[in-house]
């Protein structure tokens, strides 16, 4: 949007929030649920109709308890914030942004209080709860801490180990021509539907679109930066399989709809990381990259392409983040959102406190606020509760993969010849083809047997990277 | 849109059109009409607000004689025509798009009836009337029948002519990014405000946006077509310009709205082609063109330069006529709509019909139908009166041009320095200020001083090209 379109922006988002308020809080939805509610035939347990019903009326609960005043305020404000946060991050000029950034956590913490604090729970619950059912800062923690204490350690030895994969793969500079045509053929193979969906460029890579008949995802290209598209590419690919899944039948209803941001992200880290970054991934991939590239790639064995998917290294940007050190940039941000959230930091200390995170989580000084608190659009777009959607995902990501490689013998030795359609099955019958039908934790326990835990990932993750760094 | 997405598009663009009918057909706003005509301090002759009323009025007794359920059937019907008229179109297959084609015409045969045929008039005024206020097929008849003669016989001349000017350059490979901000520069030159505005790439160019702080607008690249984004970007960033002349106190009214296409076109056509096309544009574009090509294009004289962008050769696709046969494309579309609305053509008779006089007015003998009828996206759409607007614009555009010389002694010199403004500042006073204010024959005589006439367009148009074709 060019900038002249800012404020007249930030008024018609208010306007759609508020006729969208008056829409799902309308007496009409309550009088229906009611009586929904109180139909045995429709609330027999079990029943699909009886999962809409018990959706829609948590919908509808938490919008009434909002005032249209609070949601049409939140809607301008964080659509004008968004474009200051820009402006700011460009500058690297904190100051700039510190007074949207106040009026964003004062609306949120307003929204937080209308939305009620659950029982021995704090306000951060409250907001958390509306990405992700269930998720309190409490049960975040519980499976945070462990997570940081190992990864914290596992990154220090791989940074001090004697050897490591080579980078030079990804310094070998490849047309983008040739990579756009390769990501598609790649995102063809691992079963996205393109008769159902579309893939362009952007600057961030997305996934968006209407229904599971149309799914729209971006990536993103430069000549040096093959791993970089692919990776993007398969994780967004990796949502867009999850819409294509969810239930025809059910479009528009919360069963044809999906579950939670932890779910979704679980899709696209599986294939982004453990399909994407494996290496049966890459024996199937390693022919197709020849003969779409030629000379400049036919030196590399599969041994060096699957190394140089899996170099880590500590940076000061997240969405540039490797999957090991991926997660403490969330863990900082969810920190600091608690805080910020529960009133115990003050928005104008923000900077200094996350340096100070950086500096002990990952070894990093931050050099300025344009690589440091500035990075990330979720604060201005009002977006609070939601960062630790990204590793939950992860975590699930790796949980779902392990039950997967469990209930099908062989499947990794398929995806080395191509044949990723019995994974992508397994991901429709246990989590796609749900919707909203089950919370998180219910789809997770059915899936994999357990309740989320972060030893899948840590074995995973430490399996791998281990023998690749020679420890 | 990938093709999965086609059905449900269709629902939801009816839903759409459902839901805005009702809005502008509330009993509301015709009392709150009613009120303000009743009142004389707004109805004061000549103010903003008469005209802000008389144009409401205009649209809300329009919308109140269409009933729902034929907006929301056309709504839906020409949503999933658009797609098998692509299907079509692609195969040459107009057997596929007959359906399609039949039901179209017969519910712009119904909307006619509706909005009520026009005393002495027929069932296309009725249409014509919704994009070009006041515009009749008599009233296009009585410009184009003249116009028609005389451009057959120009371009019989110009075929027959001894000499021309060379294509040379439209032949010369020159990388887009270079284009791409090459093009950028020109648009920002001519006066674009990129403050308000964005320029993009797309298949088909466009412009588009919400409101005079938001236009967005595209156009197209390829290797050796410069003379093609430049000229499309020029006809886009025209459209654009009027739009964000519109004032923008007037945002949301009548008066912050282009009048009409036909307007919006002389725009587009005027900084493309009076302005784009004329030797003065070349003298102030030459130097700029070699600094961002260099030696590719150095070689290159005004002469050759100008010769290049005037180049006139039938063709059977309408979009990359130049701008003398292009009038003659337009017209063959106008006399058969006019026909096929009538009820005086069966639409299975389009083709032979469309041939026919592709071969009496430019001399050709189409290969295909999917360069024939099936070329436009326009009657896919449900737009029928919508074609003959291309031409009343490009007649308006030189009458308009011819005013603003007269008003302006050196406006042409100043091109060639790179003086723009001038002419823009006379736009925008002109027309952009005046939104719906004035209709557009209004608007025409308050500007130039006479009613639309072919005229101005022949002298321009015969003025520039006989020298460059030697005649």
């Amino acid at each position: 949007m060019p900038a002249g379109g800012v404020v007249l922006r930030g008024k018609q988002q208010a306007a759609l929030a508020r006729i969208h308020h008056q829409m799902t809080t309308a007496r009409e939805v309550g009088d229906l649920l009611a009586a929904c509610e109180a139909d045995r035939t429709i609330m027999e347990s079990g029943s699909a109709e009886a999962a809409n019903v018990r959706e829609i009326r948590r919908d509808y609960d938490k919008a009434t308890k909002l005032p249209e005043s609070l949601v049409s305020e939140l809607a301008q404000v964080s659509s004008e914030a968004q474009h200051e946060w820009a402006k700011a991050r460009k500058a690297s000029d904190f100051a700039h942004f510190l007074p949207w950034l106040k009026r964003l956590v004062q609306l949120n913490r307003d929204k937080a209080a209308c939305l009620g604090v659950p029982a021995g729970g704090e306000a951060w619950d409250a907001l958390a709860d509306t990405f992700e059912p269930g998720c309190t800062a409490a049960s975040v923690t519980a499976v945070f801490t462990p997570l940081r204490t190992r990864l914290v350690k596992l990154i220090a030895e791989l940074r001090e180990a004697k050897r490591g994969p080579s980078n030079r793969f990804n310094e070998t500079a490849l047309p983008i021509d040739l990579q756009t045509s390769f990501v598609r053929m790649v995102t063809e193979a691992i079963g996205f539907d393109f008769e159902r969906g579309r893939l362009d460029a952007s600057t961030h890579p997305f996934c968006g679109g209407s229904h599971c008949n149309d799914v729209r995802m971006t990536t993103r290209y430069c000549e040096t930066c093959l791993n970089d598209a692919l990776g993007s590419t398969m994780h967004e690919a990796g949502h867009g399989m999850y819409e294509q899944g969810l239930p025809e039948s059910a479009i528009g209803t919360p069963l044809g709809t999906a579950v939670s941001l932890a779910i979704h992200e679980s899709q696209s880290r599986l294939w982004e990381n453990q399909v994407g970054r494996g290496l049966p991934f890459w024996k199937w991939c390693r022919p197709h990259l020849v003969s779409h590239f030629g000379s400049s790639v036919d030196t590399f064995t599969v041994d060096e392409l699957y190394g140089a998917a899996n170099i880590v290294e500590a940076g000061f940007i997240r969405v540039e983040a490797d999957e090991a050190t991926y997660n403490l940039h969330v863990m900082v941000r969810f920190e600091l959102e608690r805080l910020l959230i529960g009133g115990q930091l003050d928005p104008a200390d923000l900077p200094t406190e996350w340096n100070r995170r950086y500096r002990d989580y990952l070894g990093l000084e931050v050099p300025d606020d344009r690589r440091g608190c500035l990075q990330d659009v979720h604060w201005s777009m009002g977006a609070f509760g939601y960062f630790p959607t990204y590793t939950l995902g992860t975590l699930y990501s790796a949980q779902l993969f392990s039950a997967a490689r469990r209930d099908l013998p062989g499947l990794e030795d398929g995806f080395a010849s191509g044949h990723f359609a019995p994974l992508l099955k397994w991901l429709r019958t246990n989590i796609h083809a749900h919707g909203r039908r089950y919370s998180p934790a219910e789809l997770c326990t059915r899936a994999t047997g357990k309740p989320l835990s972060s030893e899948p990932y840590l074995e995973y993750l430490e399996g791998k990277l281990r023998p690749l760094y020679g420890l």
